[in-house]
C-alpha cells in the first residue's frame, strides 16, 4: 500500500524565485525507483503560519489516509528556519539536543582552529529533533534530520535544504527507514541511456509500438538530460524486464549504453589508463567531469584549455595557417589538437573538443551547436566526430562534454565509436 | 491591499522529477518587481482531481481573504490537459472558442502548407475559454490563456506552461491587468554579495544589532551560494535602502562585492585584458566558469590543467624537485604555477589553484579543503592566497573557483587582494 506522497520545500529564496527548487524533482525521482508516485510538491516561504497550516492539513487528511510527508529546508541555524519549531506545535512535544550531531559540530569547529565558545549559540540550534523521533544524521553538514510519526501509518520526513547535505541523508538513512516504514513486493529496476535522441522520439519508436507487450505489467519512465535520456523500467517480472532491455539494445545498438560517469571511472582505474583532455569551446568542463570523483587522480593528468586559436597554436604547436585554412571549428583542428595534446602529455586516452557554442559564431555550413570531438585511444588510433547539438550555449557545452565521455565508455567497452 | 497568491504548475513530468519547473519561480520573481510576495507554489500532476480539488480549497479560501492563483500548464491539446475542464467544473460555467485565436491557428497551419481539415479536432481545443472571463491572447503559440473571477477580490489566471509563450503572454497581457486589479505603491531592491562569510554569523553580526535601525521598514534576505552569501534588501524608501548598503560597506570592506560573475565578465572586456588558467583540483572548473558568458573568447585565453605532478613539471617546466620540497598543494606552488603559466600564454592576469579536495588526501597541517590561489595582475604581481574551504569535494571545487574570481573582481576593482 502506497502512501498519499507530498514533498514540501520551504525557503523564501525559493518563493521570492531568487533560487529554483532541485530538491523535490530530485526526490521524487528517488521515489520512483522505490515504486512510488507522489502526488503533489508544495513550495513555502520561510514563514512558521504558513508551514503550520499546510502541516495541520496533511495531518487531518492522515485521518482518511497514510501519509508521506517529506519536507526539505528550514533547519538551519538563523531565525528564519522554522521547521523544528512548526513540527513541535504541531505535535505538542519538546526538542533535545542529538549529543552525536553536538559532537561533530565541535569537532568541526576545532578543525577550523575554533574552540567550543566561538561557536554561536543558534548554531547548536541544528542539534535538535522533536523527543521520540527517528533521527538521520548528517554526514556532510551539521543540522539534523528526522522522521516524525503524525497519524496512523503516516510521517513526516525532515530533512536539510542543502543537496549535497540532503541527497546524502537520502539515499543513506531515509531510503532504509522507508522501506521499513512501507514495505511492499519487491520492484526491480533496470536503466538505460540512450544518447542524442529526443524523449517523444523515443517513445513514438519504442513505448508505443510496444505498450501491449511490456508496459501491461511493467513501469517506464524517462529522464531528458543534456546529450542522453535516460530510460528506467520497472517491474515485479524480472523475466519481462530482462525481455525489454534486450529488445532495447537490438533496437538501438549504436546509442545505448549503461551509466557513462561511473563506467568509465571504474573502467580507467581498472585498466589503468591515463588521460588527458584539451578543450576549446567547454573551456574546462570535460576536465571538470572527469575529476568529479574522488580517486580520479588516478588516471586523469591534466591537459591544455585552448579557447583561443593563439593558444592551440603556441601551446600545441599548430601553425596559425593550418588553423585559417581549416577553421579553428573542424575535422582537421580536431585531430591535430588530440595528437599533439598526447604527444605533450603521453597519456593513454586523448580527448579534444572543438565547436561552436554560440549564442554567435554560427554559419550555414557551421550552425552553433556544431562541435566536433577527437578521441585517440590506446592503440594510437585517432577518431574525429561531427555533432550539432541542440539548445543554448550552456546546453550545447554540457552536451559536447557529456557526448566526450560516451565515446570513451564506447571504446572502453571495444565498441566502434 | 496584496492579495494572497498561489502559484500552481502542472505536469506529470514535473512531479515525477523528469522536468523542473522554472516557470513558478520567474513569476515569483516578476511579482517581487511589482511589490508582491507569493505565499506558495504548488505542483500538481496531470491529474483532474487533484487539480480540482486544489483550486476548490483556493476558492473556499477566497471567501476570507482576496486570492490571486496563477496556474501553467494543462492548455494544450493532449487528452491528459485538463485546465479549462476543471475550471468550468468549479465555476459551472460553459466555454467558447475565441473566434481571433481560431483564425490565428489556421493561419499557421496555411503556413506550414496545410489546409483547415489537416487539423485535428483536439488542437482546436486550445482556442477555448470560459465564458464572460477576461482573455489573453498568445502571441508565441496557439492555447489562450484567461483570467476567471473566483470570488470578491480574487482571481484565477490560466496560462500554457511552455515558457516562451507564458512568459511573453504574463508580460505583455497579464502585468497591465494585474496592476487594474490590485494597485499598489513602488518596493525597491539592492543586493550585495559577502565572501568566505555564513549566513548565521552575517545575521548576529549585521541584522540583530540594527533591526531596531533598519529593519522596521526595510524587508532583508539571504541565500548561501558556495563561497558567498547573497543580501538583498527591499523597502519602498529608497534613502533608507542606501544607508543600509552604506553600513554593510563600511562592515565588510573586504570581502563585500556585487555581482561577481557579470563584474569580471563586463571589466575584462572594457579594460581588454586576457586571462589565462591553470587549474589543479579544480579540474577545469574555472575555465567553465570564465567560458560561460557569451563573448568570453575576447579576454579568455585558455591554459593548464595539471591535474597530476608529473604535467604540473611537464607543462610548466616546474622541477620535480620543487614540487617534492614543499608539496604540491603550498604556496610556493600555486606562486610557480601561476607565473610559469603567464609565461606560456602571455595573459594579463593568470590564475593558478591548487588545492585537496577530498574526500582522501588531507594531512594535520593540509586538512582537505586546504587550497592556494594565485593571481598575477597585469603589472606583474604576483600574490598566492591560502584557504581552508568547508564541505564536501564538490563544494570544495565550487568554493575554489567562485573564490577565485572574487580574487579577479577585486583586483579589477583596485582592491588589495
Amino acid at each position: 500500500m502506497s502512501p498519499y506522497i507530498v514533498i514540501i520545500s520551504t525557503g523564501s529564496e525559493l518563493t521570492a524565485g531568487r533560487s529554483v527548487d532541485t530538491n523535490s524533482g530530485w526526490i521524487s525521482n528517488q521515489l520512483f525507483e522505490l515504486g512510488w508516485k507522489v502526488k503533489k510538491f508544495v513550495t513555502l516561504p520561510d514563514d512558521p503560519n504558513l508551514i503550520f497550516s499546510e502541516l495541520q492539513s496533511l495531518q487531518n487528511l492522515s485521518k482518511e489516509i497514510p501519509v508521506l510527508v517529506i519536507m526539505t529546508g528550514g533547519l538551519g541555524p538563523t531565525e528564519d528556519d522554522y521547521t523544528l519549531e512548526t513540527v513541535l506545535k504541531l505535535t505538542g512535544k519538546t526538542s533535545y539536543s542529538v549529543e552525536k550531531a553536538k559532537l561533530r559540530l565541535v569537532k568541526i569547529y576545532e578543525a577550523r582552529g575554533k574552540e567550543y565558545k566561538d561557536i554561536l549559540p543558534n548554531v547548536f540550534r541544528q542539534t535538535f529533533v522533536p523527543e521520540g523521533c527517528k533521527t538521520l544524521d548528517n554526514s556532510v553538514g551539521i543540522a539534523v534530520g528526522f522522521i516524525e510519526n503524525i497519524g496512523e501509518n503516516s510521517y513526516l520526513v525532515c530533512m536539510p535544504g542543502v543537496p549535497s547535505e540532503m541527497t546524502e541523508m537520502f539515499k543513506r538513512r531515509l531510503v532504509p527507514e522507508l522501506k521499513k516504514l512501507y514495505p511492499r513486493e519487491n520492484l526491480l529496476q533496470k536503466t538505460k541511456w540512450l544518447w542524442n535522441i529526443g524523449e517523444s522520439l523515443f517513445q513514438n519508436d519504442f513505448i508505443e509500438p510496444n505498450r501491449n507487450e511490456f508496459f501491461k505489467d511493467a513501469e517506464w519512465g524517462v529522464t531528458a538530460n543534456r546529450g542522453y535520456i535516460k530510460c528506467i523500467f520497472q517491474s515485479t517480472n524480472e523475466e519481462l524486464l530482462t525481455t525489454i532491455i534486450s529488445r532495447l539494445e537490438s533496437q538501438y545498438p549504436k546509442i545505448i549504453s549503461d551509466d557513462v560517469f561511473q563506467f568509465v571511472h571504474e573502467q580507467l582505474l581498472k585498466e589503468k589508463y591515463t588521460i588527458s583532455v584539451v578543450e576549446s569551446c567547454t573551456g574546462g568542463l570535460l576536465g571538470k567531469k572527469l575529476t568529479e570523483q574522488a580517486g580520479s587522480s588516478a588516471y586523469f593528468m591534466g591537459g591544455f584549455l585552448t579557447y583561443s586559436n593563439e593558444l592551440k597554436s603556441k601551446l600545441l604547436e599548430i601553425p596559425i595557417e593550418t588553423i585559417e585554412t581549416y577553421g579553428a571549428v573542424s575535422d582537421e583542428i580536431a585531430r591535430v589538437m588530440v595528437d599533439g595534446l598526447c604527444q605533450k602529455t603521453g597519456t593513454d586516452y586523448g580527448i579534444s573538443i572543438t565547436g561552436i557554442a554560440g549564442p554567435l559564431g554560427g554559419s550555414d555550413t557551421k550552425p552553433v551547436g556544431t562541435v566536433f570531438i577527437g578521441i585517440k585511444d590506446p592503440i594510437g588510433k585517432t577518431i574525429v566526430h561531427h555533432y550539432v547539438f541542440p539548445g543554448n550555449r550552456e546546453s550545447i557545452r554540457e552536451n559536447a562534454s557529456n557526448t566526450a565521455l560516451f565515446l570513451i565508455y564506447q571504446s572502453l567497452k571495444g565498441k566502434d565509436v
